[in-house]
Formats: structure tokens, C-alpha cells, sequence
């Protein structure tokens, strides 16, 4: 046990997932914050709030920032955002003309939002080329064996025979709304939340919407109202939908445990999970985490619905909570995913049922 | 305190809602099984699985059903679920070829699932209904009072001073959001999930698909594939979407209760409760119930999210899980949009912002 | 599916409990507050500071008393308790000095808190009562089938043979904890919360304590601080422990139903479910309740641990969020508790074990 | 944002905690589970099953270990848990006979759960130790300051003066009780769970339990039944101990934002945080992180409960499911202290109440 398991010396493997933990580096993350502020300058640029010659110093100093994090991480325990000593280091060697172009009118809750919202949409990609490998394997799966009788069981007892087919839809569909439902929560979810002090743009001069337009432009996010600061809805979305996603694949992997019971038979695993004790099992290790993977984010999507009720215009303690709850969604769903593809590979229909 | 908050006699008008109350009495569900099995008849009699004459006598005897709710009671002690004794009970008095065209290739998921669907669809139109309410009463302050200042906060401390219609906006937008986000999940929210014994809709015949599209149109409900009976994301659409209500109306209320604190006093509320103990108060419950409901949903949501994990064809766990939550959760979303009308109606800027 | 499900008419037998259901009803609730309003005049005259003349008059009073339900109902809606209008309705006929003797130096919450705490321990008690009573079955059986061998499973794979006995320990010894933990949680659970209007006892004159610990003694409560209105980590403990409760028995329910299978047969199910569309189920209904009802109250603790952030000396939207969760958890662990002796009694070993 | 963020490189210093990540890396697990084979050689060498030549050798072999880690991460993504490859790699250079003497008639369950419960119980003494300080700290405030008259606030409104004492009281109560507490259910929470490989300890011969006894005295940890790999209500009562240290502390950081608003000005904070936009701000950055792990934890401990339906005698996907989730509990509940310290220290009366 440990408190990160996600990225565990021997755990991380099992519970993990290396290529959406890329996403959720303090360097990852500090990169997009740099090209948060790097895109303002540019749209402030375009303008008029800020000169070339003040724009081109900031693109330099951006270029070849390298952040001292032990610096910010005494800042981040001092203000509870990372932030004004990121600015800070960002600032040092700039003249102070250009010092003050950069982040102009902008406020911390801007750039810590824009970067989450940059690599979630980076992580929701990811998992949504993962999705479609999924739906692929399993639409095979059904052109090979849909039609081969399987035992139907309701309330845990055998029912009545039906097709392989019917089962591996109920696998499959939910996994095909998951994409379709990434796109409807795109706007919301990857919008740039950009409202400067107090959510209204004011530092942002009348151009403001525009701006704000071109930051989002620039950086590939959505573009959204000034008061999207203390409206959270769009990220329980995203909660949500990392939580479908592991509940559909929690769903299948409930049902090869059940159906991988020596009684029962009706799917054989390969390269299962040996036992220190019992060296005969061959433990549906996968299909098992599949279903803690899905209660995991079914126990923690609560707290994200917590933390819409956000006070006033900036709350810090529902906002801090988002911190430590959305990142886990997303390595749970990430996990669950590359967990799946691997058990599809391993699965087959019991012998007995050629 | 109570087992029943929403219907309790004396606590029932704080936490609840007559008018979705009375989609989840005994009677609506009853009556909604009733026309489920009415149009199924029909359907089935349109392609040829019921002769008219068994119809003519299905229809009759639903028009005229009267339940005994005693032996509902014990058959679904019994059974688990309330259909294999309401059928007993309809098919009194029928011939015994009307009996067996009753409720023909059908299963008892696919009665309580269509009544579910049918009522809550109700429910979500009622709410609907009162989002638009809501957000035309936040427009019309925001016309009349968005241009007053107001001191914003961020991390509970007074900030800058913005316009009341960046603080408005944050109210009104989520809410905006939340009436099309009910348009989008409708299709899957309010399927017809009809499978039949194993969700294959074998008993139906060739023409099952046909048959599931008829009865979807005949109930208003939006036609789905065969196996739906054990993809419940539909569910937990609703109920994140029951949750995104109250959560933004949570914010809405929290935010009046800061606003409203004597040593603020940026809002006034008129009527608001009594103390036993100290009768110069005027506690803004209608405010702080908003939050309440907010914190009740973000817990139960997390329920249905865990029911996702539907073992096999059926699960009587998980299923009967959702029955426990969901209507709470729209009972929870009824009294929020209730709440917030009565406080919208009493609240305004306090005479020294004018 | 009801907003009410635990009083519902047709699915109150199957998730509900008459004899706990008792305690939540209005009228226990009236009775248990009316009493703590007897209790505290009755020390208040022992200890001076209500005169017996007026104390007989409450006691006339409060014996006679009937309540106006409608009224009720309407001073709750407004003032977010109850109190202020029962208060009202326990003044009329009483003299001025009298009905300034009623409630002297309390509050509201003094008055539901107590009302709580009251029920709350008869509604243990009735669970021990029914805990004592699971574990002699248990016990009995084991006496009886323990040595019986049985097919162990570890990550749902057959392991190696044991003894029956082990699987009933691991269902027993929980329980057996249950009712230890009742006795332990019992002071903080079943405290008198009496504060008077901010929770310092000021109203109470010198003698507060004193009278505090009278009114506790005579509603057979435990003695508290005064400040205990707003440290709710003795519900919060009583929370855990309904869902111990439910969590223990949900694992039993989980292994009756796994054993059920057909496929698995180890043990067998008399008076199992009916199915509507497959006469020869035996569906173990009672068994998969009990793993509903366990992931229930698994899903609303959780609520009651967020109240544990209870705003200043008194939070309204804290409190009322107990309201909503707290006894149903409680009815959850008392449908709990019921269905396991019926399923108790209908469990055996399966022919071929013996 | 970050997947880990109790060690993440710069929001670590806000949300974790070093001394208490400690007990969760790799490392001290490890060392926990040699501690625990080592152990239990020398207790089977006690009462016979091993030889002494072979004690000796697996001690020698115990204290010169060093992992693959690399490899443990293999064994551990194919199997579910470290254990196997880690004895394999234990193994390394023992005799043959030397090497069948380790882990004798243990299970991969007994190492893991041992070395969770030598680690849990350190860090609840941390923890303990911690919460002393902080009752003294509290302690001491009243004594100087508790007779200072502040305004009490009930339903979030001016209600009454008080004196500061109450307050401090509403604080300091709950975290004596959770000191109590740890003492209560340390013997079901620090307990060792040895039952070999399916909870009823067949491989350790006649003298199973007493030799479970000598592993529990000589790792400090509390004897128990052999049954107790699947009951996991001592985690549970862990989980819930972990919430109400927060929900204790999430309680006094509400409170001391509410306190400390500008418009309300009781309490006065030096060292606050700072904003990238507004120089002015002194923000409440510890007290609202307490209010943050509380509501963290506070949805966490759902999992946990969820986790008690355990299937038979072993159940992979519950099990993993607490491995997700306690440690994370414990990091919040060590955060919270450490915050709360910090935070009492910068922390007074405002000047006018004086």
C-alpha cells in the first residue's frame, strides 16, 4: 500500500498507467502554464495591451525557462497556488516593462485552470483512441463468436441460453457512448476558464472577450464566458465521464470474473496471476481491477459534485479539492483501459462451448 | 427526522415536493406498469403476436384495473420485484389465451424499466420547466441591477469590486447548461429498455426490434438496442444530471447565505426563518437548504455510479440499488428548483449597494 | 421505484422495517420532543428556576397534548425546524408565566437533537436485540455444519477445501464486534446535545450542568459538554456503525448469493424469487438485498462525514443534511438485520455436502 | 494537478506530509513484509516446523535483502500482488530446504496485510502524537483567551455573544475523542490477519494460533482470528478514524475562514497566502486545505465501506480497492495535522477583542 499508487515503484504497473502519468508532471504541468502565459502576451499583443518588443522578451524568457521547484513548492505551501512564484521566476530577467506585460490582467485561477484543461483534453484523446481500439477488439470478438450460445444469468442464477452477442453488446455500446459523450462535453470541459481577478475580465481592457477567444484559439481549448471561474459543472462532467468509463469496463470485468469461475467456465483466461500460496489458480487478476477501478471513481465522483458548491467567486477550499480528486480519475480511467485491452487479449470462450 | 424526509407531515414542505412527489407514488408507478403492458399489447398485436380479440380484452381489463396492494406487497417481498404479482392481478378475469398474450416475451425489467423511464422523462419536464423559471428571474435582475457593484470574493476574502452580473451570471449559466444537458441525455435517460427474459427479445419474435419501437413511440419513451437491460449509464446520466441541478443551485444558495451574513449584508432577505431562542434572527433556510440538498446528491450520485457494476444479464443488486437512489435524487432536484424560486422572490441587493 | 421506498406500499416489505419505521414516524418524533420538554421543566424546577405550579401546568399540558400537523408543516417550511412552531402550539392555553416556563433556556436543537438521540437508541437497541439473535443462528449452524468441508475461493477461483466453520466465523465475528461497538459508541451517540441558543448552557443559569445532566439522566440519555451542538463525530460514529452493520451482512448476502449459483450449488435456497418470465428461477433475492442495502448505506455515510464540517456554534445546512441521510441508514440496518434472519432461515448446505 | 499529489515536487508541500509519506514507500513496505517473514520463521521455529540451520539462514538472508524492484513491479502487474516475485527474489541463495521454511504455510494476504498494519499503526501513533499538540496548543489558547467575548453564529447569522472558550471547546473535544478513539479500535485495526491460504491457517499444523500470537507480539501487532483476511471492519474503523481527524479539522478551518473574512474580522492571520493578481490578500490558505481534506477524506471513506462486501474468502477486487484507497486517507489526515499546527500558530484574536 501507498499513497500514490498510480505511480508506485511496483505498484504503478498494475494500478497505472505511464502514458497518462506523462500528463500529470509538475514538468507537464509547468509547461502548460508557460504556454498559457505565453499565448495571453501573444493575444494581448494582437491587441494592443501589450508591446512587441515586451512580447518578444517574454516569448525568449518563456523559451528557455527552467523552473527552480524546490522554490516553488515553498511558495505553493505559502499561497495554495503555485502561481505568484512561478510568476516570480518567470519574471527574473525580464525588464520590468515587460515583467508587467507578462500575465497581464490575469489572475493564478487562469493559468493553473487552462493547464488542467490542456492536458485533460490531452488525456481525454488518449483515452478515447484507447475506446476505439476497445469497441474495435470486442466488434471482432462478435463477428468470430456472437452467434455461439452462451448461458444467460439474471440475479445470479442461469436463465436462459442466448448469443455470445448479446453479452459482448452490453460490453461494447456503453463504450461507444463514451466517445460520443467526450464530444458533447468538450466545450465545457476543455473550455479556457479565463476571468482574471474576480471572474470578469475587467484587466483584460475592452477587448477582453476577444482575448480570451484567442488565448483558447491558440491553445486548441474552448472558448467560454468570463464567469467560468466559480462554475464547475464542466469538470464534474469530465469526473463523470472518467467514471462511465470505468464503470462500463468495471461491468465487463465483473462479468469475465463470473464467467472465468472454475464452476462456471464459460470464458478461459490466459497468463492469469499466480498465488504464493496455491501455485494450481490462475487469478483473473485484470477483470478484478477492472472492478476496483470502477469503484474508485464511483466513490470519488462524489467529491467532485462536493465542489460545486464553490463560494463566491473563487473558492479555495472546493477548488483545492478538484486538485486532488480529478487527476485520479483520470489515471483510474486510464488503467482501466490499457487493463482491459490486455484482458480482451488474454480471454476466449471456454473450449467446451466450440 | 424522519425515514421520508420528502413526504413526512411536518418536514415534507422544507426537503420535499407535491408535484414530483406524485410521480413516485404506488399509484403512478402501478399505473405507468399498466400502460407499459397496454402498449406492448397493442404493439404485439399490430405484428401478429396477439390476435385483436385478446387485445380488445388486455385493454379492457387494464382500463378498469384496481390493484390490491396487500399482495403486491407480499409478492415483492417475495420476489424482489412487484411484477410477477401485478401480472397475477391483471390477468384475473382473463381467458386463458388473453392471460398468455398479456405481457407475451416480457420480463419483469422491462415493466419496472419502461414505468421508470416514462415517469422520470415527467419528472424532468417538470424541472425543466422550473430551470426556465429560474433562469428568466435571474435575467430579469440581471437587467435590473447586473450594472450595481458588488465586492467580490475569492478564497473568503473581499477581492475587488465587480458588477452583481458577474456574480448573477455564475448563478444563471449553469442552470442554462443544465436545461440542454437535458435534451442531450434524454435519448439514453428515457429509452425503452425492453429485452425481454435476457435481454435479447427472443420471446418476441421476428419482428422484436419492430415491436421495442412501437411500444417506445406508444410511450413516449426513445427507442434502444435489445440489450440495455444491463447498460445502466442511461441512469447515471440522470442522476449526475439530478446532481448538476442541485449543485448549481447548491453554489446559488451558499452564495446567498455568505452575502446574506449581518456583517456583509450584501443581500436582504425578507421572511426568513425563526429561532426558538432568539427572535431578532432571520435565518436564511431556504438558502442553506440549497446546500444541503447540493451535499445530498453529490453522496448519493456516487451510488448510482457504483451500480454500474450490473453483474451478468440482470443484477437484483445493482438494479435495486438505483431504485433506492434515483428518485431521491429527483425528489432532492424537485425541492432544490422549488427553494430556489421561493428564495429568488425574497432576496435583493440591500439598500446601501443602491 | 418511490421517493419513500422504506414505507412504500408495495416495497416497503422488501427494503423496509415496521418496527424501526416506528421511531421515524412524526408522531414518535412529537412524542420524544414533548418529552424532552417535560424532562427540562422538571429539572429546571428542581433546580430552581421554574416554580411547581407552572411545572404542573406544563405537565398538564404536555400530557394532553395534540398537534396540528398542518401547522407544523407550515412553521417548518419557514423556519427550517419544527420547534419554533410545536412551541407555539404547546404554549396555547398555558398561562404567560407557564408558557415562558416551557423551553426555558433552550433551543431548538437542544429539542431534535434529543428527539434524536432518544430514538436513536431505541432503534440500536433493536438492532442489538436482532444482531444477538443472527449470531446464535450463526453459532448454531456452525455447532451443527462447521466441520462440514466446503470449496474455499480466493479471487473468485476455487482454492482448496475448508471447513464451513471458517466462512461462518467470517460472517459471525463481524456481527459479534457490531454489538461491541454499540455499547462503545454509545455515549457520544446517545448524548443529550443541550447548549441553549449558541451552545454555552447561558440560559441556564448557574446550575446548568446540573440540569443538563438531570434532563439526560431522565430521558435515559448520556451527559454531555455544552458545546457539543456543533461536534457531530458521535453520529458520524453512529453512521459507521449502521453501515458496519449493513457491510457485514452485505458480505454474508454476497457469499449466500455466489454460493447459490447453479453452477456453484454449494448451498441451496428454500422460497427464493419468482421470476415473470422464467418459472423455473429461484431467485435469491433476500441474499442480494442485503449487498444493495450494504452499498446504500456504503454510499450515504459518506454524507454524514461531510457534515462533520459544521459551521460555527450552529449550521443549518450541515444539520439538515444529517436529517436526510441518518435514519435512512438506520432503516437500511434495520431491513438489513430482518432479511438476514429470513434468509438465515432458509439457507442450508446443499444436499451433496452432507 | 498531479496524479499524487501528497508527493508531488511542488504541491506536495501544501497537500502531504514527509514524515507520514515515510511509512508508505516502497521501501517500507518492503521492509514491513521481511520484518513479517522473518517473524513468522522465527515463531514456526518456536514451536517446531522450521529448523534452526534454516531460521538462520532466512535470517541472514532477510537482513541482507535488497529488491529488484523492477522485477517486483513485473510480478506484481501479472499476479495482483508483490508477494510471489518477492519471494523469489527472498528466496535467491537459500537452500532448497531453507527456502520451503520461508513464508511456511503463509498466504500473500498475510504478508500485505501484516505490513499494512505494522505501518498504519505508526502512522496513527504520528498522528496521535500530533493531535496532543494540537489539543494542548487549543488548550492553552483557552486558558489565556477563553473568557474573551465573541459574537456566536448560528444558521450562519449573528446570533448571541459567547465566550471564545465555547468555540475553542467545539475544537478541542472531537480531537480528545479521536485519541480515545485510536486506543478503541487499535486492536481490530492493527490487528495481524494470518489465516494462510484460505483464512484458516491448515499449513502452520496443530499449533496455528499460537504461533499467529508470536508473529502478532513480536511485530507489535494484536493476535486475532484466523477468519479475519475477509472481515475488514478494523480498516474501516481506520478509514472512518482518518475522516474524523479531518472532519475534526475541516470543522476548526471552516470555522477560522468564517472567523476570518474581512467583514467579520474575530480572528486575525499572519503569514497568509498571496495572490498573483490582488497584493492586498492575505488568504486563508491553511484553513481552507483543512476544509479540503475533510471533505476529501470524507469521500473516500465511501470506498472503504464499499470495500466490506467482500467476496468469500478472499476477494482481489474489494482488497485492491482499499490498497486505493486507506493510504491516501491516512496522507490526508497527516496533511490535516500538520496544517492545523501551522495554522494555530498564525492564528489570534483579532486586535478589538481585546
Amino acid at each position: 500500500m501507498t499513497a500514490s499508487i498510480f505511480t508506485h515503484p511496483f505498484l504503478g504497473p498494475l494500478f497505472g498507467d505511464e502514458e497518462v502519468a506523462s500528463y500529470f508532471t509538475a514538468a507537464a504541468d509547468i509547461e502548460a502554464m508557460v504556454a498559457f502565459e505565453t499565448a495571453l502576451a501573444e493575444a494581448e499583443a494582437e491587441f494592443g495591451l501589450v508591446e512587441s518588443a515586451e512580447l518578444e522578451a517574454i516569448r525568449a524568457r518563456m523559451a528557455e525557462f527552467a523552473p527552480d521547484l524546490g522554490a516553488l513548492a515553498e511558495g505553493t505551501a505559502r499561497d495554495g497556488v503555485v502561481v505568484p512564484s512561478l510568476l516570480k521566476q518567470l519574471r527574473t530577467g525580464l525588464s520590468e516593462t515587460a515583467a508587467k506585460a507578462l500575465h497581464k490582467g490575469a489572475t493564478s485561477q487562469d493559468v493553473i485552470d487552462a493547464s488542467l484543461a490542456m492536458r485533460m483534453q490531452g488525456v481525454s484523446l488518449v483515452l478515447d483512441r484507447r475506446l476505439a481500439a476497445l469497441t474495435d477488439a470486442l466488434t471482432r470478438w462478435s463477428l468470430e463468436a456472437g452467434q455461439r450460445p452462451v448461458m444467460a444469468h439474471t440475479r445470479m442464477q442461469a436463465a436462459k441460453e442466448t448469443r455470445f452477442s448479446r453479452k459482448l453488446a452490453a460490453w461494447t455500446d456503453p463504450l461507444v457512448r463514451c466517445r460520443l459523450k467526450r464530444e458533447a462535453i468538450a466545450p465545457q470541459a476543455f473550455a479556457l476558464r479565463m476571468g482574471g481577478a474576480v471572474g470578469d475580465r475587467a484587466g483584460f481592457g475592452d477587448r477582453a472577450d476577444r482575448i480570451a477567444e484567442t488565448v483558447a484559439s491558440r491553445l486548441g481549448l474552448y472558448a467560454a464566458p468570463s464567469s467560468l471561474h466559480s462554475e464547475r459543472d464542466g469538470l464534474v462532467e469530465l469526473a463523470n465521464w472518467f467514471s462511465l468509463v470505468t464503470g462500463a469496463l468495471g461491468k465487463l470485468g465483473q462479468d469475465a470474473v463470473l464467467s472465468l469461475q472454475n464452476e462456471v467456465g464459460e470464458l478461459q483466461l490466459s497468463g492469469g496471476g499466480g498465488s504464493s500460496a496455491m501455485p494450481h489458480k490462475n487469478n483473473p487478476v485484470g477483470a478484478e481491477i477492472l472492478v476496483t477501478l470502477a469503484r474508485f471513481n464511483a466513490t470519488l465522483v462524489s467529491g467532485m459534485h462536493q465542489a460545486l458548491v464553490h463560494e463566491n467567486e473563487r473558492s479555495g477550499a472546493a477548488w483545492s479539492l478538484e486538485w486532488m480528486i480529478l487527476p485520479q480519475m483520470a489515471m483510474a480511467a486510464a488503467a482501466s483501459t490499457r487493463t482491459a485491452a490486455d484482458l480482451l487479449g488474454n480471454l476466449s470462450l471456454a473450449d467446451r462451448q466450440e
